[in-house]
């Protein structure tokens, strides 16, 4: 997905949210877990009921490798569900990888080529020749780990070099110039506040991916104040808010009416920003 | 596997040799694309041939993940192989994982309960609540990267805060609070040369997992020079020029043959250190 068609999405949806497909197999509904395969029964449901209000599906990781192989099967028909039904979805895999060169090739096959997915988080550390090999598929996406949004971000992210540059600012410095705001992002979390105005001093033009809304407490209201540019430029994610809203049979309904609180929110501020 | 038990294997094999099953269906012999699973027949006849030289056996998971479901089963086929057949061969599970808190107690589900591996690589970019979920299971290791043997190391690794050090620095005395010599390693590439003596100023007494002998260049003497303790505290890591060695019938005899010969160099290197 380029850039412009996903502006596009998020005109015509009123909407710049995300769904965190972060299934759980100890959180579902407990009645799902007779069924062939909970996990994709409980995501087709979610994503059902959420689709008019999201422009946006990300599926972490974590959650499917838990399960060994029945998780990548129900991982992968996940992605499959989406891309069939919800075309123009944008999908972000959320796994944080990243490797020596050859390596970070080889995850790049897997998520762009194998599974044709529109985008991966990829975490820093190891520089730029783990990043540049998920830059060369043309309409794919690296969503670079910058400022996250939990209390460890404070050991390394915000270390001060002898210039008083932050490690965050360093990596926003030099990462974007190994690709453009057409196919990078940014992580940064939404409990973050005033330190999006310096991400965006760095980074002007970049989407950026904001979890921590809801169950971690970052606010909505601050993230657009400090991080919303001229063309939107934020994706906000909330996973825990809207897929756990609910546990009884009714789940999928609840999580619908939770996205769409966050859309209506989206919808107001779009508006007031003459989006 | 504890400290222990690992330096016994080292005493007993006279090495501390890890083989990195980085195994790439594209450039695996030709003959063998015949079979149900190229990619576990091919590890299976290499773990046979080099498991009397080495003391570890390193997957990197890219290489699985880039055949998506069925890289999985293969992946879980070597492991199971590997727990039945050579237990007391210290399994790395290369994945460089790292994320929020529950999310991080994810992987550590999958790599440490699901799978039962002895060690999992872990990258520090999101600090300690993205690593000390893995410090939870006894018997169990995060292997941390800390300065690695890639070019882009010196993007963020090598960058320097006010008071002098360098964040592969801040990273080794930070994360060193979280666990322990029992239960965490670190990363350090073998192109490092002298940077070793600054690692052991930090953490004189962790075990060091060491990538790039071999094709990356790095030299087995000077990592030994500046890495080794009076416990050994290596396991030196070789990919590409064990496993890819010959690509005709007898490539498992000649990764054999690679793989002695690292040893022998080991066992001497033991030897002239009184270990």
């Amino acid at each position: 997905m380029t850039k412009q068609e996903l502006i596009e999405q998020i005109k015509i949806k009123r909407s710049f949210l995300c769904v965190g497909l972060d299934t759980d197999i100890k959180k579902i509904p407990s009645h799902l877990l007779t069924c062939d395969d909970p996990i994709f029964t409980f995501n087709k449901s979610i994503i059902d009921s959420t689709a008019d209000y999201c422009i946006s599906y990300k599926p972490n990781l974590a959650f499917y490798e838990s399960q060994g192989v029945k998780g990548w099967i129900s991982f992968e028909k996940t992605i499959n569900y989406l891309k069939v039904y919800y075309p123009h979805h944008f999908i972000i895999a959320d796994a944080k990888r990243g490797d020596i060169g050859n390596t970070s090739a080889m995850y790049a096959r897997t998520f762009f080529e194998t599974m044709d997915i529109d985008s991966l988080t990829v975490a820093p550390y190891m520089g730029e020749d783990s990043v540049v090999p998920f830059l060369q598929y043309p309409g794919k996406w690296v969503i670079l780990l910058a400022l996250t949004s939990n209390k460890g971000s404070m050991d390394f992210q915000l270390t001060e070099d002898k210039e008083g540059n932050r490690l965050f600012e360093t990596v926003l410095r030099k990462s974007s110039q190994w690709g453009s705001s057409d196919n990078m992002m940014y992580v940064v979390g939404a409990t973050r506040g005033k330190l999006f105005c310096d991400v965006r001093q760095i980074v002007p033009d970049h989407f950026l991916l904001v979890p921590g809304v809801g169950a971690q407490g970052g606010s909505l209201e601050e993230v657009c104040e400090y991080g919303m540019t001229d063309e939107c430029g934020l994706i906000v994610n909330s996973s825990r808010g809207i897929i756990y809203a609910d546990s009884s049979e009714v789940f999928a309904e609840v999580a619908g009416e939770k996205a769409q609180e966050l859309q209506k929110q989206m919808s107001s501020i779009l508006t007031s920003r003459g989006l």
